[in-house]
């Protein structure tokens, strides 16, 4: 048993002990137990003889004696200036993966929803950020950081919500988090606790469901029109209400102004909390921006997004505007998946935004999506598409008792991936739709792929 | 309404109509009411008068005579050359922040436990890995990574785990995710869904603890002795034991071969699991390493680690082995608290454990810390420390019947911070002591925090 000195090479779990015999025995049994306990694994690296005669306190030359007979063994390979690695031929082959990958091959055109393009990612742009936040965290703050979130971040998220999205709140407001999946369970769990009843739009986003589904939330379907969300409908005894304003997915709606006021009086009247999605906000083509209804009532309104739609789904930052009445019990139900956000993440985001870099990728972004989704409506047949005012992607109505599945399956095997209006209803009946996302598809691939579509459609 | 155009311009949300009176007015009336209703707080910046007016499709002038209005009522600033901006006389103060800073001022020697030393953090290396990762990710995985984690890291997990814990896991069984507490929360409900029985150390870790306890996990506490956990203590009927072989926490003690090989034989006998919190094995001084007790019986032990002791707790990454038998229960686990975790973070570590570099980091931290460790000892009076041969704490006994929180607030007093072993105990009672912590302390500082303490305890 040894004291390390100030050698420089990888580490190695290996016990040598004087008192146990020959140390060079003692090494390459070590080593040789490693690889057939499949611990070491083939093309591991092992520390220089140097460094490992050093890290064990004995002469290098009995290192080198062990790597020798190991490596006559087969059991390692010894290159000249290179470390000693497990040898492929010694080691057991690794065990399968315990998830076979999924069989089905990447389709040709991918029209389906649900992620930005992410070739526009503006990854030196980003860099940039993240090296100035790394340049300047202050050592105290690589710590825990407060649940809650930065404190940069959030001041420039409030400034930031505000200009863009009209949402009125103070940065002791908000929240952050990993995303609006998770804003979504950290609302519903603040709002009643372990079991909530959440009214939800219907036809409604099937992915955000299945981000409460686990976690005991009753979900109420309510209907929805081209107004929105039908606000009459929505059944007494609700504890909040799940809704996307600004554009309604699937179907592409914006509440009108009525019902948002009708809503919020409601929420007021019965005691319950709207939850907004604040979703696709970003992506308008030929209309104003229409701002977050948090702005009519930041006592009734959570308000949640995220950079997943705008930037990158890998980046796993979004945020929550919360009421003042909900904050420690939002922050409580955060702070109980995990100990805080990555925080040079958090501030490389802050530096981005407040540099403008996320504004300009916005607009860089709208042209390109813009274009696309013209080159879409012109390419499908008029009067079957809708919600193409805003979003990433649009329904595209099929004939009167069209089976979606079937026709999905059809188009699939054109090489088109789409995704169907009735995945995303619970309760709702109502026509047979696709629906067809513009994120994944360069303005090039979509004529071709909207011939191949209407080809699966036509036979 | 309009259409935006190729500006380059900040976004701002307003609502503009031709059919509703001269624009100029409309743009005045929008962001005196954005500025009045807050969400245009002090020092927000403005588009461009150029950008606006290509956004809203009016001509430049337009603007320009709005936003001199805006000035000229002391709304905005414009200054040449640089963007107008709301200005400070003219928002209202931001409200007060929901929870007020501490008031408790930063102490002037820190001993308390949990941290590494952040100023030892390997900024420019760590810069390194995270740009290789930037350049180098294809835009696929960009999208929403695997709920599992980024394969490169598990692979790369997978090997540097087998070499240096002795972690016997394929790159499939491995989990990653925020970090030990959300790994032993997602532990503790894979093992028995909602009401876990699980067995914890007396005393053992308080953080973890809190970790648990709003998730509805029953912990039942086993006492520790100076050979670690009392196997024969831990009573019949439990899911799983949470344990910390490597080095006790807070005691310090290793668990022996004895105890290992009895803890793996009642978890077959009596099918529980165990929890193997890999704490702080990287940190030992002047003993051989030990390996993970998932070695051992890698189908009955869960084994988590993170790099909140070697790196940083901001960077939030941890992982866990999984026998096979749990794995799909854990990855559902895991998957239901968000949608992933950040994937430039994770390959930025794949990366920066490939080339060495974490093990080049932990063994130039060791150094540091063993002199601290030193200093410490040869400050402390002799026989009165335990728990010195690894980790970043010691204990110091307080004199029989001493009261621990009084010694912590008088040693406090001179300005030294630290913290005391019963906020770690349950139900076990013994000697009072002290734990002090030499992450956060320089080698210089410990004789003058050393010399406060122990004045304090004189008193």
């Amino acid at each position: 048993v040894s004291v390390q000195r100030s050698s420089h090479g990888l580490e190695l779990l290996l016990e040598v002990s004087r008192e146990r015999g020959r140390l060079h025995r003692q090494i390459e049994d070590g080593v040789r137990e490693g690889v057939r306990s499949g611990r070491l694994v083939a093309g591991t690296p092992l520390p220089s003889s140097r460094s490992l005669a050093a890290e064990l306190g004995v002469a290098r030359s009995v290192v080198v004696e062990a790597y020798d007979q190991l490596a006559a063994e087969g059991f390692i390979e010894v290159r000249p200036r290179a470390l000693p690695r497990v040898a492929a031929a010694a080691a057991p082959p690794p065990a399968a993966p315990a998830k076979p990958p999924a069989a089905e091959p990447e389709p040709r055109y991918d029209l389906r929803p649900g992620a930005p393009d992410l070739a526009l990612f503006p990854r030196a742009d980003w860099l940039r950020s993240v090296r100035a936040a790394l340049l300047e965290i202050p050592d105290a703050e690589l710590d825990y950081g407060p649940p809650e979130g930065a404190l940069q971040l959030r001041a420039t998220l409030a400034e930031y919500l505000g200009r863009v999205r009209g949402v009125r709140c103070a940065p002791g407001a908000l929240v952050v988090c990993h995303g609006v999946a998770q804003a979504m369970l950290v609302a519903a769990r603040a709002v009643a606790g372990r079991r909530a009843r959440v009214a939800v739009e219907d036809p409604g986003h099937a992915d955000v469901r299945a981000s409460l589904e686990p976690h005991d939330v009753d979900l109420v379907p309510v209907p929805v029109d081209d107004d929105g969300l039908q606000v009459d409908a929505i059944p007494p005894g609700v504890d909040a209400v799940l809704v996307t304003p600004a554009h309604q997915y699937p179907m592409g709606a914006v509440l009108t102004a009525e019902r948002r006021a009708a809503l919020v009086e409601r929420s007021r009247e019965e005691d319950f909390w709207i939850l907004e999605d604040d979703y696709d906000a970003e992506h308008r083509y030929d209309r104003a921006p229409i701002g977050a209804m948090q702005g009519l009532a930041p006592d009734r309104v959570v308000s949640m997004g995220s950079v997943s739609k705008t930037l990158a789904p890998a980046l796993r930052l979004g945020w929550m505007a919360v009421p003042d009445e909900l904050l420690d019990a939002a922050l409580a139900e955060r702070a109980s998946f995990d100990r805080g956000l990555p925080t040079l993440d958090q501030l490389a985001l802050a530096e981005f935004i407040a540099r403008g870099a996320l504004d300009r990728h916005v607009r860089r972004s709208r042209r390109h999506y813009r274009r696309r989704r013209d080159a879409l409506v012109a390419a499908l047949p008029a009067g079957r598409t809708g919600g193409v005012a805003a979003g990433l992607h649009m329904t595209l109505a099929l004939p009167a008792g069209a089976d979606e599945r079937a026709a999905q399956a059809a188009i699939r095997a054109r090489g088109v991936a789409v995704d169907v209006l009735g995945r995303h209803r619970i309760a709702s009946t109502g026509p047979p739709a696709l629906l067809l996302g513009y994120g994944r598809i360069s303005e090039a691939a979509i004529p071709p792929a909207v011939r191949a579509l209407a080809g699966a459609l036509e036979d």
